[in-house]
């Protein structure tokens, strides 16, 4: 498999909800979550599921390796994981005007955080920031899934 | 998938070179290798490559999840782990007068170090001692490949 290069930011407005194309439900929990490697099991909309490796981010760019695996193994594999908070959030890909753009409203323990993501093929391909963004978030790992698994957006103020 | 039933004890004869009846070279490390779980990338005689989740141990039963992938993701895989001993050993499966057997010949860190097992379906399988047997370790934890990972055989005697 390839680099992932991408941009994250906070969603602040609700303008992009007109420019929903697609929705799906997820749920995802981490296997490992060491600094140089993270490994999640997803299921998508009860139907598929997957195993990523993730590398160590290099700039905006991560190695990535994904395998879809059968859905009964990754709900056992799920429940294996004794630690963290499991991660539930919709996924909503988005069309014009602002195709390319997936948005994450997360539910659970990370209730009330909605980010948007946008996958570009090179660390300097153009892009634009929507009218509906809010901070730039790219660089703050707190906002990472893996992350917000171990310490999740409802515990932030705990400080 | 499964669960893995196995017996696993230290080889000191050589009585069962003259029952190999296939053999295969492997190269093995770990992604994570926590009490709970351990999650191995495994390169078989360099043609085929296998990523292995493997929970926690009941009795000698342990909850087991393959997956084949690419060698090339393997082998890239493998280059991003930065700790412990990668794991070179032949396998040797025994034909007559001990089917079912395994024997790992270990190298590199591990040299010296020879052991047999036996998978069976359930735990009260009956099962016969080889003449070539010596002691049984299926309960040391120091004879796991994962253990062997972080401390192996040649560094035993350093206490």
């Amino acid at each position: 498999m390839g680099t992932e290069f991408e941009h994250k930011l906070v969603v602040v407005g609700d303008e992009w909800r007109d420019a929903v194309i697609e929705t799906s439900a997820l749920s995802q929990a981490y296997l490992s979550t060491t600094p140089g490697m993270t490994i999640r099991v997803r299921v998508v909309d009860d139907a598929h599921a997957f195993l990523t490796i993730k590398g160590k981010q290099v700039g905006i760019g991560r190695p990535e390796y994904e395998y879809e695996i059968p859905v009964d193994d990754a709900r056992a594999l799920l429940a294996m994981i004794t630690e963290g908070f499991p991660i539930t959030k919709t996924r909503y890909a988005l069309g014009d005007p602002w195709p390319g753009w997936i948005v994450d409203e997360f539910a659970g323990a990370n209730a009330g955080l909605v980010v948007a993501e946008l996958e570009v093929p090179t660390e300097e391909t153009p892009w634009e920031v929507p009218v509906w963004a809010g901070e730039n978030v790219t660089d703050d790992f707190r906002y990472t899934n893996a992350e917000l698994f171990g310490r999740p957006f409802s515990q932030w103020g705990a400080g």
